[in-house]
């Protein structure tokens, strides 16, 4: 019998919670914050780096926690996992990532099936996108052994407000986003442009992580 | 004469203060946020993680700082306490619990003796408590060593805000809180059915646990 | 000439400067709050936090980073610092304490010299201001190594929220706040209940931690 | 061919998104709250403190991450970096630092090229900026190894409250922030009294840290 391999296994678990804690916190957040859009993105923001802290520290030693296809795509290109787990991990993140969707519609008594209407599109969401990507993978790429956990929830939290997209920076978010239509969702219809500016992104972080690199006299 | 065990009596301190904090700054947050419930919420949030970190670190070493049944009996299944422990701590927990309830009370000149009117019902709310404690469990048995305290406060504080049910997670939480007709309050006649989802919730996580720990070839 | 000592200069620039950070945060909370309490409390809880948390690292090494006469006094009883020290570091906190609270009046263009006219007293008052400085003690006597600036930190946060008197637990505090006709003040007439509250607790404080070391059998 | 130093790189690229983060955030926050400045500048604390802590451990071993000329004179003066990089240092602080400002901009869909029109003067603003330039240099020159990040990051956000001026602390900051005609700006004729207050700031730091480190009996 096929055995369930464990690390996709905690890369789809830990997607699919990752979006279930945006998600999941975006709805109790707009719904009791009476139209006050700050304060439901503030609620938003701390859920969401409180659980993405818990996240990585969990299932890290298993997966690496990447919850993320660029960064999965980053770590597979530096030799940091093997290139033949690049696809399954990717279609782990996906499909966890659209579970997580439908947990949260189901315990806030949602239909689970959506569709988000939110468009989100536009030069200054794709520049967003851009650089909230590249921000994380440097920040992934340079962070001290043991401070990881903290450095990216710090950053999401940070990059939730410094960018004009609140950062998805993630396409196995961007894809699970678009099955609810709410506080948190995307419509289908802008996805694309956020994972091509999100991969545009994680590209020049390779680039920037190699100049803070190089040694002066190189 | 008999003597108090220091262990018994760390988890019944524990829990009351727990149970303090959460019931005492729900009362504080109620009363000034002006009917913004998310404020409300935001504000009850931030000291019960404050809290729960502080609590965790001093009471950890006396007695693991569990302030939870489903925590316990989790621990004594696992051997990691004496199973002649269970029963003292459920009682020494749910005594704590009730008298923390209590003592915010009389901080806050209220009556004493309350009982909460607040419903908290249906299958949303149920599927809530079972997703919020199996991930409680899971982060306790799994969090890297001195990282626990932060880990399950962080935890809480997510939770509090994914989840429909604002997470008890804990079965003396839902006894404590009955007795406060407050902001943290829960209706007696609907904590059944919390703690009966977070027993459910405690052996999902074992489940869960397990399965993440199988080698891919085992 | 007679030389400063420098851990009395700690204990002054310490607790002058808590001062300045709970005043002048909640006098910044006040006028941007726009009337919303919830709000202004928690700016002020933040930035207390936040303040805290750095000045007992940087005085710690020096002084102890007590800014708190009850703090002190327990601290001389166990041995922890000379006896002949209690009575210069109480007043270089009392002193602190005062310019601390001129600091934020100078800062914020307002009148240096003020007296409080906020009323804070009541049983509930008192019993919250023996908890809060209870619990205080409690967390620095049993903090492990290395994490008594954020337990401190946290705990205060936590206990501005779950205490009804939102926490001053520290007679030093008390003094200097009377000096502040704002958000943080505390009438004259209120100081001396709440300073014999704080006192009685750090004794329970002292009791507690003593049931909770004995062993089971001693 | 002249090859870029990676310190300097550092400098320059750590400014710009601290400016972006500082910025961007007071776009955002001012934007959604609806007039509520407590809550813009609430929400605008977090995401500085947050980024601020990232910023400091991804670029801190390229360069130390000053990201400030203050900061960089004084390490200059302690000989904690060559004397010949202040000025380089300088320079890409400020260039990053107009740079990050309008990296805001083009997010957020704004014109790039802006100038701030809010006046920053008088007495309390300059003794804030003097307070909290100094706060900050004793707390870089006294961190405990491996917590500088945390401390820094936290006193900003205490800074951000306690102070009448918001704590800019940074003659680099209050350049870029003239270029942003948003919350977060400062009018360039009020820079010049910003920047001075800033320098009498660190200058103070460098005494006070002096009389810190006298024993008594020198």
């Amino acid at each position: 019998m096929m055995k369930l391999n464990p690390k996709y296994l905690a890369e789809a678990l830990g997607t699919m919670l990752l979006l279930t804690v945006v998600i999941g916190s975006g709805i109790m957040a707009e719904r009791l914050a009476d139209g006050n859009v700050a304060i439901a993105l503030l609620a938003n923001t701390l859920a969401t780096v409180a659980g993405l802290y818990v996240l990585i520290e969990v299932f890290g030693p298993l997966s690496g926690a990447h919850f993320n296809p660029a960064v999965s795509a980053v770590m597979a290109w530096r030799g940091e996992i093997p290139k033949a787990d690049l696809l399954p991990y990717i279609a782990a993140q996906l499909f966890g990532a659209m579970l997580g969707a439908w947990l949260a519609h189901a315990m806030f008594d949602m239909p689970i099936l959506q569709w988000s209407a939110k468009l989100r599109t536009g030069q200054g969401q794709w520049l967003a996108e851009l650089v909230a990507t590249a921000g994380l993978l440097l920040v992934i790429m340079r962070a001290p052994v043991g401070r990881a956990s903290a450095m990216v929830a710090a950053y999401i939290g940070a990059a939730y407000w410094f960018t004009a997209s609140t950062s998805f920076a993630n396409p196995a978010a961007a894809f699970g986003r678009m099955f609810s239509d709410s506080f948190a969702g995307i419509a289908p219809s802008s996805a694309p442009g956020f994972v091509a500016a999100q991969l545009a992104g994680a590209a020049l972080a390779v680039v920037l992580n190699r100049l803070l690199t190089l040694s002066p006299s190189a």
